[in-house]
């Protein structure tokens, strides 16, 4: 593996996993006050082109890393609509 | 400009303009408890590296929409630390 697509994964683990300790958070506190609904939707759609994207460019790492985001994006939307 | 760079361009678009709602609300709060610091400080490092990543693919999508998030989630972890 060349280091463009290792720098490329690494990217995406770290921008990936940043959203693991959020829904901890979110999860313990049980409070969502402080984080933007509009963020979260914007945000949301924006990955699921990235991904796409990342079909389309033949990029794993885009790829791999925006599936995953997604989902722990979609898990803190139930949170910010339930705990509001 | 072909169909997967105008992806890219709105996908970064997305993503990166999800960031001036949740700048504005903690701005507006004066609040940022339920941001995860970890969150931010991880996510600002796989921002930089797809940056990175960007520059090396030659895509110019992915430089513009990781530059830029990268100053808005700077903004968010200085109120981060300026607020808890």
């Amino acid at each position: 593996m060349d280091t463009i697509t290792i720098t490329g994964y690494i990217a995406g683990a770290l921008t990936t996993i940043s959203f693991i300790p959020q829904v901890a958070r979110a999860w313990n506190l049980k409070e969502t006050r402080d984080l933007s609904l509009a963020m979260l939707v914007l945000f949301a759609f924006g990955i699921l082109l990235w991904t796409l994207y990342g079909l389309w460019m033949a990029s794993p790492p885009i790829v791999a890393a925006n599936a995953i985001t997604f989902l722990l994006v979609l898990a803190l939307l139930v949170m910010k609509v339930k705990y509001h």
